[in-house]
């Protein structure tokens, strides 16, 4: 642990909800618990609290250590702390983990109540709508009426715009961080062949691998592959593994061994997903990513659907974002000017991919702690 | 079949050679087939001879048809045939299928002398040279001391650079379509993933499935989406499908079905690809691209490297391939003019992706033919 900067040891909590919560798919939860963290002081008014939702594989767990013997912080920690963009000095700070998580939160490998058994993949189906009614459910539990911003990258970003359409009341700055108001052809074609190599692992058991006690582990490490890849500018993967040899050397044998670093890097990636995810929350959230489309439900125009929206917009894009491209984010921010929403918008220059918007890259978070002063400016 | 514009019915044919290849994994192959096709007839002189390379999944049949019910004509028609960009009123014209492959040339499914059990996983490692020397084998076989191109696309192109540097008192003209040096670290990554899938497959059987009698579908079909993903461009794939949900409405029940159009499009030609296409000549072919390095022998440096080649060349892009990417067409094309090597570049707009260069793109067929005219010349 590094405490410096740092919001120090935090303790997970759990919201249970008791009342059923009606789903998208038609189907309801009877009941669900969702496990969160919270970082910094809710003020008497109660109008500090930032909300921050987690990308596809994300969790509760954003800033901060578990223990004193903890080597690495939650996984935003660069933007999450006293002084850091989100200023824990200033701001009450909630991550939960998602609705269909496994970190913790109702989800695939919970005791489904109707069998006594786990879910598995009779969990229903979840929409990132599912998400922001699940979370406001969480505010209402924290006493919060409305959020001083909602924020979040990749599918956070996409729950954060849902938020400002579902309950424009109750959010006032919703930051959108190398996101896009629905997925692209490609976007969808990665996540189906990861769902793929997940279903195509003899171990997967079409689903009910915890009932026969077995991990889809090969399968789940392809699946991080394949969007790690994505994850990662062609330059980025240039920069840290170039065309570099593992060994030095030319395997003559041609063994089934990595021979280039990027290689061992991909399989070690794979290998530690595997082992700390869970199958069907995968494809569950991929299928949640896959379906996201802001503006289905008014008349596909993203117009119609932000001049719902009450709440000011920093929407964020990185340059060598080919997942979610700036081009993508140039579309919010069309959609946004045209409904006459503010909205403030930078495309950061960065080598570092889509993954560039959990790193500390200077401009980015200069930009994002101004816009973050003026969040403050209005409480 | 379509005979406007044809070859007509082509029949494949079988060269063997029995003196051994010396291979650069250090082993040799003691004698090798190669099966091939050619089109139009090669004058008194032998001067009008060009020898196509294939790409990865690539074969012998480029061009006509194999029987009067044949509906698919060979993979390069549109760029194969009387009056067309390669034309066979003017040139005599082969194409092989290369060692290591499965459409009919020594590769792993073929016989092991040694063993007499098919080679499978124990089939030497072959490279870009090596198929370089097996094709001047080929060349020998048919009496033509020079091509008058040599030409190919993506792996192909390689072959064609490659055949540059090996002999290049052998090759008048040398073609490099959507091509580059050497893979990058994302390249690498991809193949990796790909042959991951493959060998995760527990039917792979460590490569030994033919003696197992069964076939690592699923493994095979996974690298295939994965392969196809990145021939297409994003705006491709965004004009093919879209979005579009192949029955028309949101599937309530989440079942394992496709949903979207890209993904039974997938599912398909990944499956169809698996019932056609041997794993290990797959990984081989995948393993050849890895390694390709045209400069590793030559100081790490194209431009000495390219300083020993004598042809001329004539080297084309397409704007929206990101696997090989214009870019990485123009760092072959300076080495050229660094090396004085008389070259022509064309970089053509087009929505396609990688897979353009084996469409019927109008500018991309006028600049090709028009070149090839050029060849006619030197003859």
């Amino acid at each position: 642990m590094n405490p410096q900067h740092s919001v120090g040891i935090v303790t997970p909590q759990v919201a249970r909800f008791d009342e059923a919560l009606s789903l998208t798919c038609g189907r309801e939860l009877p009941y669900f618990e969702l496990v969160y963290e919270t970082y910094g002081a809710l003020n008497e008014r109660h109008s500090n609290a930032v909300l921050i939702c987690h990308a596809l594989s994300g969790h509760h767990h954003a800033a901060g250590y578990h223990s004193a013997e903890d080597k690495k912080p939650g996984w935003w920690d660069e933007c999450i702390g006293p002084g850091k963009a989100i200023d824990t000095n200033r701001f009450f700070v909630v991550c939960l983990n998602n609705l269909g998580g496994c970190h913790g939160s109702t989800g695939p490998s919970s005791i489904n109540p109707a069998t006594g058994k786990p879910w598995g993949p009779d969990f229903p189906p979840i929409r990132t709508r599912d998400w922001v009614h699940s979370q406001a459910r969480l505010a209402d539990y924290l006493g919060i009426a409305c959020w001083a911003a909602v924020i979040g990258g990749s599918l956070g970003g996409m729950q954060a715009m849902r938020w400002s359409l579902e309950y424009p009341e109750r959010i006032r700055h919703c930051i959108v961080i190398a996101a896009a108001l629905k997925l692209s052809a490609q976007n969808l074609a990665f996540n189906e062949v990861a769902r793929q190599a997940i279903e195509s692992d003899p171990n997967f058991a079409e689903g009910d691998y915890q009932a026969k006690n077995t991990v889809p582990a090969r399968g789940l490490a392809l699946a991080r592959m394949i969007g790690h890849i994505t994850y990662l500018s062609d330059d980025a993967m240039a920069n840290k593994f170039g065309r570099d040899l593992r060994s030095g050397s030319l395997s003559k044998g041609e063994a089934a061994n990595a021979e280039f670093q990027v290689q061992s890097y991909l399989r070690h990636q794979g290998s530690q997903f595997s082992g700390s995810f869970d199958a069907n929350t995968y494809i569950l959230m991929t299928r949640a990513l896959d379906y996201f489309d802001l503006a289905l439900e008014y008349d596909n125009d993203p117009v119609v659907a932000f001049s719902h929206a009450r709440c000011s917009f920093l929407v964020i894009s990185f340059s060598t974002d080919w997942r979610f491209s700036p081009e993508r984010s140039r579309e919010i921010v069309n959609a946004l000017l045209a409904a006459d929403r503010p909205v403030t918008y930078a495309e950061i220059e960065a080598n570092e991919g889509h993954d560039a918007f959990l790193m500390p890259i200077p401009r980015y978070l200069d930009v994002f702690r101004a816009y973050m002063l003026r969040v403050g400016d209005d409480s």
